[in-house]
């Protein structure tokens, strides 16, 4: 039985973002992002495959979407729906404490008849 | 662009275990909880189709497996992975504060050829 806690075994030292898939089932994929001042670099956008879905757990971020002139500040708690191929970048997160994020990656494709279940 | 905060519009009163669905696609479903000292009814086990993940953010919780003498104790940040069919309860919820419980149910059927992609 996979248990654990979502704020522990978090490194002293992150000079890069820290990514760790926490569950991998088909078509969804569980993860913990940690961040510390790490943000998407200037004029790079994600473009995604699969669905996003991302909480905020602790610290505090920024993100853009393409096209979109205002930010989205998320404090603890917030959460985001980032459909597929939505372009958007991490434009801030804090550099005095851990951001975690827990993002939920959900495959689009091949996954149709799973509605008819 | 669906946005939100996992902490807030708790009732006042919850007389009621409380299940809201947040996103809802082919395969997974992201739910909230609100338990507030509420249980599995004695002798009653949840014997589900789906994994399930689920990630404590805010109150405290037991949660005993069938054939397990010692129960899982959540507290904040405490994640379980559930697979499916694996039978077990909610043994005991705190009474003074909100338990509220990130869900993640995903679907175990139908979904073999997403691993292909």
């Amino acid at each position: 039985m996979a248990t654990g806690n979502i704020f522990q075994a978090i490194p002293q030292d992150i000079p890069q973002e820290l990514f760790e898939v926490i569950l991998e089932k088909p078509g969804v994929t569980i993860e913990r992002i940690i961040s510390k001042g790490h943000t998407t670099p200037k004029g790079a956008w994600y473009d995604q495959n699969n669905d996003e879905w991302v909480l905020l757990l602790q610290g505090e971020a920024r993100v853009v979407f393409q096209g979109e002139s205002e930010p989205y500040t998320l404090a603890v708690g917030d959460y985001l729906y980032i459909p597929a191929h939505v372009k958007h970048r991490v434009d801030w997160t804090s550099r005095t404490t851990e951001t975690v994020w827990l993002a939920i990656h959900i495959v689009v494709d091949s996954l149709e008849d799973s509605q008819l279940k």
